[in-house]
């Protein structure tokens, strides 16, 4: 009997993270004057430990015996093997997914929000503040802070607030407190109001939100949390990749094509991180991030210096953007609309060492309702986007009549977005038009800031 | 390392369910005219190779290849150690949970649904019908129809249908088809609604139109398929109870005290039955199904003859029952708003075997609120039920001083049930004043059914 799922016992999870920092050269981020950033003029926003991790170029770092007794709520995860997808393509392709939504907010999320809460909580903090996107964030957190007694304010994004209300009631249950973004509550939400009354929000947005909200917080006790783009967030995600080859080797098979969905990076990074290690190190391995069409960073944006949020409070990030500017179109796969892209992606699309892909919005739907009726899961949104490159790579091994493994991460669960679902099955969802002039006129902001070098670590 | 989940290999899903049947004397289903039901006169509703297992006294029946192959998808279930309850409780207990959770549709019912389906497809049923109180019956059918390539139609208790919009989503995403009850579509509906025509609808009646809509067919494709109450449904459902005692075993521990929300039974009974074994060959151990306080079937109704729906198209099952025509008030726990049980634990009451509970909506929250904070799964709302028995046993071994073993049944989650923790963090959720009247109202029409003979199978 071929085994369905392959769990690992507690014992298993890792106990390091894996630093991709170790093997690859990077741009610094830079200061308002231009400059590389000091860990200190990082201190207001983050607790030194955490900014120790985010600059530590040791290439495996210990994971603290209080987050594994966390991660056993819910890890190892389960890596799955699709027999009914493959049945239902037809293909000859061996189909793995590494299963991120049995955790109990539902994604991949908390394995960075409970290490980040827990190393702000041994650093004294008592509040933390950030954004979240389609929500999977912010409950991670909330989820988080719960486990460690911590406050937690989350600025969520409008379009995605009204969009599932469940999400925030699901935060409040862990004791969160949740607004919409942008809010009056401060200033970068205030100006965006007095120009777009009825903005949407976007990721940028409540980032900036959530910093200014942090570091304006004269307690000296709150901090601010990022969920994706930064490098200590990628670290904490290898968890999911580095079970996923004890895994895979158990099944006594090796990916041909690792395949995740790219919106800052992490749930990417988190899988695809240890196979890059093994393709840096000469194995064969093509790695596919995949994005909306409608925001694409990786397949359209340029390799530049941008800020993270829209107010430019953040240092200046060596990333692709499409201008910090950029108003994503308003796809269901919230946690994909982010103008730009985690760093350490980046320079690995630089590099060459990643293949970038992008779906439209119905080809993810599609997707979905294929491997919903077939595997029994309904996926998250943002899964989706990976699930269509999936299907695509299985058609593709059958045409060339090669039993290609691929293994993909199923970032989370979609039962707070059912909605979405509705919306696809009433036939009112709709592919969006590339925003190419809003592209243009976002990008024509990053014409004044410094460049990039084209780095190239081998 | 004490560890926090046990999982068992998928090898270890168990080959066979126990049929309790084997172990205890039972009342036989009665028809109209008040004689015990031939298998024969159950062949319009039900395929017979299930009408067979229905009757079956035979111990231990095989699970199935194809259904095991389905199970795999996410059985076996976990174990878990509830640390965080115990160290927010300050009790010496320890608490276990099985959590059903992990099943695509979130909760315990896809373990019979997939039988069921099964079952039916073997017998060359094209078409299965039912109805839904909360949805998670509802929506593991149709999960289960969608694994089998059967047609699947699901009559939704109305006060559900719009307090949980995105059950319907979900059925429909597995190909399903989901309408509110009581509908137009049958004359138990149609009845229903000329004399309350905003009638919030009930399981009872939702069972009468799912009967109505299957039998009256012509295809001869087409048979009905219950999620609870059955001989065949429980026996479906022990493959908890087996895998927990594995798992126990495993953990060196075996319980003193085993709990389950109970609304037609199936999900306390999955858990419960294998104990109950061992109870009547002699093990000691304290066996609790928890209720509404509302619709207090166990702890307040006589045990009758009585119909299984409101338009009394079922045979008359021996039960305890509020009567037929009862409705409950429209507490948030809609598979628990019943106003009979499962025949087989109502003889179990009866014997004095098991001890039954009830618990008001306000206090099952607090308890959920509790557990959700500190293990972090937020839990449905039946559950709640069982998780505050808990904490009063909990709570009762801390008085005592015992290191007490609790084991109870985590029935599913609540990410869809998320409107009623809104309602409840509000403060606009309340308890219900005991039904006294209504119960009393409906009770009078069960004078004139049979009585069912107070049997002691030893």
């Amino acid at each position: 009997m071929e085994r369905k799922k392959i769990f690992l016992g507690e014992e298993e999870i890792p106990r390091q993270w894996y630093n991709i920092l170790a093997d690859i050269k990077m741009n610094p981020p830079l200061g308002p004057d231009g400059k590389p950033v000091s860990p200190e003029m990082l201190a207001p926003v983050f607790p030194m430990n955490l900014i120790e991790q985010e600059v530590s170029s040791q290439r495996w770092i210990d994971i603290p015996e209080e987050v594994l007794r966390i991660y056993r709520i819910w890890r190892p995860s389960p890596l799955v093997r699709a027999f009914a997808l493959e049945k239902a393509l037809d293909t000859p392709a061996h189909i793995y997914f590494k299963y991120e939504g049995t955790s109990p907010p539902g994604s991949h999320k908390p394995n960075t929000a409970v290490p980040q809460a827990y190393y702000n909580k041994v650093f004294g903090i008592k509040r933390l503040v950030t954004e979240t996107g389609a929500g999977q964030w912010g409950s991670a957190l909330a989820f988080a802070c719960a486990q460690f007694g911590l406050e937690c304010k989350v600025y969520m994004v409008r379009v995605s607030f009204d969009q599932k209300p469940y999400r925030k009631v699901m935060m409040q249950t862990w004791g969160a407190n949740c607004v919409p973004s942008p809010s009056t509550e401060t200033k970068a939400g205030r100006d965006i109001l007095a120009e777009h009354p009825d903005s949407p929000g976007s990721l940028g947005i409540a980032i900036s939100e959530a910093v200014e909200a942090a570091v304006s917080d004269g307690s000296g006790r709150t901090r601010y949390s990022l969920g994706s783009v930064l490098n200590h967030v990628m670290l904490h995600q290898t968890v999911i990749g580095l079970e996923a080859k004890k895994q895979m080797e158990i099944a006594g098979e090796y990916p041909d094509v690792v395949i995740g969905c790219a919106g800052g990076g992490s749930n990417f990074a988190g899988l695809a991180f240890p196979f890059v290690y093994d393709k840096i190190h000469g194995r064969q391995v093509a790695i596919h991030p995949v994005e909306p069409t409608a925001c694409p960073t990786l397949t359209k944006a340029p390799y530049v210096y941008d800020h993270g949020d829209t107010a430019g409070y953040t240092p200046l990030l060596p990333m692709h953007s499409l201008g910090h500017t950029f108003m994503p179109p308003p796809v269901h796969a919230g946690g994909l609309r982010y103008h730009g892209m985690a760093p350490t992606v980046s320079q690995l699309v630089v590099e060459g060492l990643l293949e970038p892909r992008s779906y439209g919005q119905m080809a993810t739907f599609e997707a979905g309702m294929l491997i919903a009726r077939a595997e029994g899961i309904i996926p998250a949104p943002e899964t989706n986007h990976a699930i269509a490159c999936v299907v695509d790579e299985a058609r593709r091994a059958k045409e060339e009549g090669k039993a290609k493994v691929i293994l993909f991460n199923w970032s989370g669960h979609g039962l707070i977005d059912l909605g979405s679902y509705e919306k696809y099955l009433s036939g009112s969802l709709r592919d969006f038009d590339y925003p190419a002039r809003e592209i243009e006129e976002a990008g024509k902001i990053l014409a004044k800031y410094p460049k990039p070098q084209i780095l190239k670590s081998r």
